[in-house]
């Protein structure tokens, strides 16, 4: 069982910790949430920090897929230099940051493109509308995650804000973060609609024409059968899902499309354990809390995917993951050996993919 | 208070999350940790991992170091490329990684160097031995940590290992992770003197003559006064150490030489929250667990550098912190705006390092 993983992992040069995308269920949950929101005449914009890989975008704009959103300056350079026009940073500006999105947004705008902003403070409002005059700037707001934002309810907020830009908002943006706290599919769904009508709601407040309203998380825009009410949704993880969004109920074990591939190093039947190079730098820290301790994967296989039963990635430091298994599910020693890659499934896939894929590397600051 | 770190942190031109080194305290750092080693006759090969920085690496060398420790074999091609001849991948061999290792192994033995390996499987170390004969291949001991190696008091086992080499193995090593769970000087140093007296008992089963023996945690080998019986340390946290080491009591907070500076980009006074561009991809998931809930790190500032009071990261997402503040200690207006560097200490400095500095970046496989 694991060495037929193995062995269709080392046939594609799999020989160190490696993320892996099956491409035939990716694409189909990108076809699946692109058909719900062609259906509801409701613009998708994903949000591309989950797999940060040109070919992945590949398979959006192959669905139609024409506007996208980043989650910093850097990621929106690097998509905007594989061809992408229209990008919304839903981050807040960082005003230590305007020069080089005023250059972006005026490049997107030549290429007939777009850069859209985010904003929640009057100070940053009018600095941001004011550098970079080809931006969309949204407002944007708390819809109870409590993060950052506008709260939805603060027409004098809200207004300040709006007033502050020189000219009308594009929008108003939200994310639902605390969908991740929820683990019933009718709850998800009745955050889905208070989202909504929050929304709706400041919008009122506001009463600016053709202001849009945009949000986005992937457990909402998952499991809603109803996208009435807003123009557009940005969720970005549903392109793989994982097991966190698994345990929250917004997907299926099938819809899992991205595990991480790491080479057995260390083989402990009298522990019932498997160490392998696949780390907190290869899977992040990301947890699943259980009565049997943390969770920072599970192991699975490939030809059909699937996650097994009693496979566990029960620690991590920086290099090594340690795999505690059920009595029943040791690997016998025909079936798994050192240098065998081994599927893990990972709690959070935008951070194994971030660790794993091309993203942006600050360069360090020596003081003396 | 915030606003002289900010400006000295802009000045020196930190516009995004930036990994802050401070160069006085980590060169101390090395400096004890050599000087300590010189006075007991133990070599100090510090381990490269939690800094990954050839600048970094240079203050060693000034110290007189000449041989590392690493946890990759990509790492180790990185830090052979900066001039280290003499390198240790403290990490059981990957058998898919043997021919690289083995190029890697002849490379440095032309420049007069030597590459280590570390096994802790028979055929895993006669195939290590057979395709890298110009490598020190080192048995890996389990000394009560419980992740890789051979158990200490196991002749046989030993002896089985030692003997497919078809050559003496050049040592036997160790790493006492399990010191991490201490919260205690007078435990550490306990530890230490069972994870000495285990080697030795350890090097006592194998009869070999010259077998070296090899420590290395930063929390042991920073508390303890004797230094007798090993032959080498392996720490390398103590370069910068870090709120974890605090923690467990191998430092004081005038030893933490690195912090990560993050723009702030939300202020929330009513929750007193800051926000800052500085998440999970920067700081890491690690985190510390009080009765008030995770802690994902501490805010500070520079000049001098220190940790205050009341001011925790309370929550980390891909990109953002959330940063929340006592009452008293919730900086005012003048104090602290939107695109102001905020400086972090992080609970674990090599994985802020490792996010924030060059590391290995594997690709992806898209499979259909």
């Amino acid at each position: 069982m694991f060495k037929r993983t193995a062995s269709l992992l080392k046939e594609r040069g799999v020989a160190a910790a490696t993320l892996v995308i099956l491409a035939d269920r990716a694409r189909a949950n990108i076809a699946r949430m692109a058909a719900r929101t062609r259906t509801a005449g409701v613009r998708l914009r994903p949000h591309f920090k989950t797999h940060q890989n040109p070919v992945v975008g590949d398979w959006f704009r192959a669905e139609g897929i024409t506007g996208i959103t980043v989650s910093s300056r850097a990621m929106a350079e690097r998509f905007a230099a594989t061809g992408w026009n229209d990008i919304t940073l839903a981050f807040l500006v960082n005003p230590a940051e305007l020069t080089p999105l005023s250059e972006l947004a005026r490049a997107l705008q030549a290429r007939g493109g777009r850069l859209g902003l985010t904003v929640d403070a009057p100070a940053v409002a009018g600095a941001a509308a004011a550098a970079a005059p080809d931006a969309d700037i949204w407002l944007k707001i708390d819809t109870g995650h409590h993060r950052t934002g506008l709260p939805w309810n603060d027409g004098a907020a809200l207004r300040a804000v709006a007033g502050s830009l020189g000219r009308p908002p594009a929008g108003l943006l939200t994310h639902a973060g605390h969908a991740y706290g929820l683990r019933d599919r009718d709850a998800l769904v009745g955050l889905w609609r208070r989202i909504r009508d929050r929304m709706g709601h400041a919008a009122t407040l506001l009463d600016i024409p053709g202001l849009r309203v945009s949000v986005g998380d992937t457990p909402t825009c998952s499991v809603t059968g109803d996208l009435s009410g807003v123009d557009e949704i940005r969720p970005g993880n549903f392109v793989f899902y994982d097991l966190m969004q698994l345990e929250i109920g917004s997907c299926s074990a099938a819809d899992l499309a991205a595990a991480v591939a790491c080479p057995v190093v260390g083989i402990y039947p009298e522990r019932r354990q498997v160490v392998v190079h696949g780390g907190a730098v290869h899977l992040s820290k990301e947890s699943l809390s259980t009565s049997g301790g943390p969770v920072f994967g599970r192991v699975g296989v490939l030809d059909p995917p699937r996650i097994l039963d009693g496979a566990i990635v029960t620690g991590l430091s920086q290099e090594h993951g340690v795999i505690t298994f059920a009595p029943e599910a040791f690997p016998g020693a025909t079936d798994l050996a050192p240098g065998d890659p081994l599927l893990i499934w990972p709690v959070h896939s935008c951070l194994a993919a971030d660790l794993l894929e091309v993203r942006p590397r600050p360069s360090s600051l020596i003081l003396s």
